[in-house]
């Protein structure tokens, strides 16, 4: 028999609810068409600027299996939109990836990346591209240090007057990289 | 011997310029990646609105296979920006279609939609989504008169107080809808 006061007793509908979250580890899951409403609206949040007119829904429904989420106690933890280029055949594509800001440098955002990488490589992909502004000095410093090569800043890349940083990973398709 | 006042002789390099240029039917062809530059030059112009945020290089870079470019003798009469949804495999989606306001209700559009419908049907998609916003009364009776279907406003589809309509159409892939 269960004690009334056990929170994870199979009778308590619902356990009381911890004033401090316990600590837990992110889970990274592949992401599903629902989780565009969670994304978007912490986007304008962790970037600190205006951020979700270059996220519309599309990415959610048509890219879902090649994109990731992590979650915790708290919720979202992170999250990546990622494709597999249907133009070309060897590349794979990193549209977004953003970390909660208390997550940040605590290897997430890498383990996000190396789960893409891996799924790419299952597909024969052997080259990782994705791109920045060149005010997004942190995920230049980011990409820099997670192998990508950096050319830049590309004038007018995505339209008038929207300048990128271009990133570059090879990924070895037979080996750990 | 060709006079030298002809100016479609072979012998002439650089004929002389025509003040007005000869008008022409708009071919459609498969977009390239390059077409990229001469599409986002026009968005705003074209829609009366800031749109280049909506258009990233990626969506030429990795979908130009889906996607088409009509031209003429003043260059670029209209454009098409179309995926066949990775994750939904019954599904197309046209993320972007826009015709020259001088070309507008010459027939150009339904031609570029129909040239998609044919490539979607031929992949084996039954299904033709897209959205627009609800300000966007033309694109809604567009839609509607090429036998979409219209469901909307729907509330943030493309994020907080990003209201959308959404369009459908069904593709009878063995027939000639």
């Amino acid at each position: 028999m269960t004690p009334p006061t056990s929170p994870a007793s199979p009778e308590s509908p619902t356990p009381p609810a911890s004033p401090t979250p316990p600590m837990s580890t992110p889970r990274i899951r592949p992401a599903r068409p629902d989780d565009y409403d969670t994304i978007v609206a912490v986007l304008d949040a962790w970037w600190g600027r205006p951020m979700t007119d270059k996220l519309p829904r599309l990415f959610l429904d048509h890219f879902h299996p090649t994109s990731l989420v992590a979650e915790d106690a708290a919720g979202l933890g992170g999250f990546l939109i990622g494709l597999l280029s249907p133009a070309r055949p060897d590349e794979a594509y990193i549209h977004f990836a953003g970390v909660r800001p208390d997550l940040r440098r605590s290897g997430l955002a890498r383990e996000l990346y190396e789960r893409f990488f891996a799924l790419a490589r299952a597909d024969g992909r052997s080259v990782v591209r994705a791109v920045t502004g060149p005010v997004n000095t942190g995920s230049i410093r980011y990409h820099t240090a997670m192998g990508f090569t950096v050319h830049g800043p590309v004038a007018d890349h995505d339209g008038p007057g929207a300048d990128r940083m271009r990133f570059e990973r090879p990924l070895d398709v037979g080996g750990a990289t």
